[in-house]
């Protein structure tokens, strides 16, 4: 029998080395990159945060590779892995204020081979088929390295958000019984004897949960089929929902939605700094967002840039980017909600307007001309709801849950989902929403 | 084009009523259960957090149902969703302390149906198929909608320590081109002309991150198609996986695991006193944890409680318990730890022992006679992976991702995947761990 004791190796964080200044410390990474110069050579090591430069000096005038084996008794290698024992100093050339002098190196993992792409330039420069099959080394050029930070700081101040306004986090199944957007796109799986797909959206168990909780929010993967292949779509993508109870109007979800990123944003520049710089963002200003119906914001579009509406019940892509030119300059958002959608482009459960039942009581949030957040208040009367699935030709079979949830009955309610690359993306600058997936999934990409 | 404005309702907390004291308040929630005395009725709520007794007064002396109607104008009745306004006013008989006078009521949805089990009895006292097919109302009970709130809590804790520890969270993806795990209790999915399965465990993706960020975590579902349908079981659970570059011993593991589950436990008794009260849960106390060798406690095991061993090579559920017994007796730990499980159980990215190639440097974690945790060290370099693949006649094709990896060099590392259901059932003490998951799936569930 042995006693293990509570214990985590404390590391020094790179961007907090000033109470270390002038003391020995130890620092892990991979060699980034080697510069031999004529007395010293520099080895850019690349920790969990970024980088960090170290050096180390010699009395050799001339240095051949392989002489430095003289001074630490180590030859080290681009790509290796190292811990670097040495003495931190003030270098004001520095972004960080510091270098490591180093005293001396282990390595404790050195490759087989060398990796197919550079990933130690300024730029990753690859296009993205070579972005994505590269994936397992691409992630380590600093500016993927600091995306995907952001992806966690977008997850972290989410949750922290929704924990701080009373939403309890759920955890909901995604292999379900039938599909909550009633559409064809889902994926099929073979569960023993039963049919079951993947979930497309928790937006069931969302609202089985305002029964319990009241306030609900989830951070999970759903699944669309989708065929076609484009800059915005992804088949498995992280939703950040949340769902409410005894909500008097939708405009209290896009209330919230205001609240949310605005928090959001501010939790970014506050535990993000790094990041932020090394990728050159500057984060959207919130104040107000302004909210257009859908009939209107499509007539102004059609009228400013003199186009011809042709998808009277959806936005086209083109006309999501006029949008956002629209509002970015008469208004300097960033961000725009678009109300009322019609209600055959809606799912059975939204809420019809009173005034008008061709309209739904949702909205769409665009940042940057892509729609990242789709809401909007539920049905929550059994009879209202029964009635429109009966006028669609649903089947009440098949959503025996659903139909128990309204039997037994449901405060008022409403929520949103806002998938999580697309904001990333907007955010960042990328191009393709797959470039905000670690490891993005579309019809042809399963790997790695 | 209207202005949205950032706002989020403020709602009243039951557990902090103190400084509302006299005050006009308005409380929402569900009408738990009405109680009519000679000059006055009761109204439970259930609101979000739990429970608030409400009194409505009455002069009128003999009070028949229905007559409640001329106080307030409203008659109410249990399942209804409701907004009282009223005042606070002290009640020391209340476990809250507080009490509402009910000054108004407006009722927001009305049930179509009662519900089909009672939901208002101190205790839910169902058995276990008519809770799980009641379990949209069935999660309304107090004591039910307590279990997932630690549920909550435990991903809160997890999550905490992660990122206070340097760990980076990560979201990888759940539809994958190969099985980590090696078995083949896969599900499949069609996925466009593509085979493709629900990921195992998030195994070799932490393992890639580690190559990025050396510190990684993830809070995700895992699938397994298991047939059997035990009370240990589920087919989709949440596992909550951590992988840590750099490690020096499989050791390092187990420690952090000790700081990780006394910080969750803080979290808890901070954070959840009144989950943790309602449901009188006496959290563990854990200073160290004991460790046995895998082949030591089986030998222990099966001289104290004079058992001849049957299964040389996995632990029985009854040695598990056998365990827990001694262990609680000898040393008070409610956990402990069982080391270098042999090599042939473990999967073939396992470490070997250096001492006894037919051990691995791996640990499991039993919890009150259960396996909560599977972890331990895994191989990093390349030549010894390869070797360990084709000995055990595992194609190198399949692998392309994570050979890649190990090709361009990884530090050494190691990791640990904990399941979300089994530790919560057994802090609760529930007996089955479907009870610990809010929709759970197995064999022959996967509804709601």
């Amino acid at each position: 029998m042995k006693e293990i004791y509570s214990k985590v190796r404390e590391e020094i964080s790179i961007y907090n080395l000033k109470e270390y200044e002038g003391k020995e410390v130890i620092i892990r990474g991979s060699v980034h990159k080697i510069r031999e110069m004529s007395s010293f050579r520099f080895i850019i090591l690349r920790t969990k945060e970024g980088l960090i430069q170290c050096v180390e000096e010699t009395d050799i005038s001339i240095v051949k590779e392989g002489e430095w084996i003289k001074i630490t008794g180590i030859l080290v290698k681009e790509g290796e892995w190292i811990k670097i024992t040495g003495i931190l100093v003030k270098e004001e050339k520095q972004e960080l204020g510091y270098e490591l002098k180093v005293k001396n190196i282990e390595i404790v993992s050195k490759p087989k081979e060398q990796m197919p792409i550079i990933i130690n330039k300024k730029e990753l420069n690859l296009n993205l088929v070579s972005k994505l099959d590269n994936r397992i080394v691409a992630l380590r050029h600093p500016k993927e390295m600091a995306i995907f930070k952001l992806q966690e700081g977008i997850i972290r101040g989410f949750k922290e958000f929704m924990n701080n306004a009373g939403f309890t986090e759920i955890k909901s199944p995604k292999l379900v019984s039938g599909s909550a957007e009633g559409g064809a796109d889902v994926f099929k799986i073979n569960y023993f004897e039963k049919e079951v797909v993947l979930a497309q959206s928790p937006q069931f168990y969302k609202e089985i949960m305002v029964g319990v909780y009241e306030r609900v929010f989830e951070v999970g993967a759903v699944y669309r089929a989708e065929k076609h292949d484009t800059s915005r779509h992804i088949n498995e993508y992280i939703s950040l929902d949340a769902e409410m109870g005894f909500i008097e109007s939708f405009e209290e979800i896009m209330e919230i939605e205001v609240a949310l990123l605005k928090y959001i944003m501010n939790f970014l520049e506050e535990n993000y700094k790094n990041e932020l710089k090394l990728l050159e963002i500057t984060l959207p200003q919130i104040t107000t967002i302004p909210a257009y119906k859908f009939s209107e914001i499509k007539e102004i579009v059609s009228r400013e840039y003199n186009r011809p509406i042709k998808d009277f019940e959806d936005l086209e892509p083109e006309e999501e980017k006029l949008i956002y030119k629209y509002v970015k300059e008469k208004y300097g958002s960033e961000f725009v909600f678009v109300t009322h959608y019609p209600t055959t482009k809606r799912p059975f459960y939204a809420m019809e307007s009173k005034e008008n039942r061709n309209e739904t009581e949702s909205f769409d949030l665009l940042f940057r001309g892509i729609e990242i957040t789709t809401g909007g208040q539920r049905i929550h009367d059994y009879d209202m709801l029964e009635e429109k699935m009966r006028k669609r030709g649903m089947n009440v079979e098949g959503f025996e849950s659903f139909m128990a949830l309204h039997k037994y009955g449901v405060p008022p309610h409403g929520g949103l989902g806002m998938g999580l690359e697309r904001l990333l993306a907007k955010l960042v600058g990328l191009e393709n929403v797959k470039e905000a997936s670690l490891f993005p999934r579309d019809r042809n990409r399963v790997r790695p």
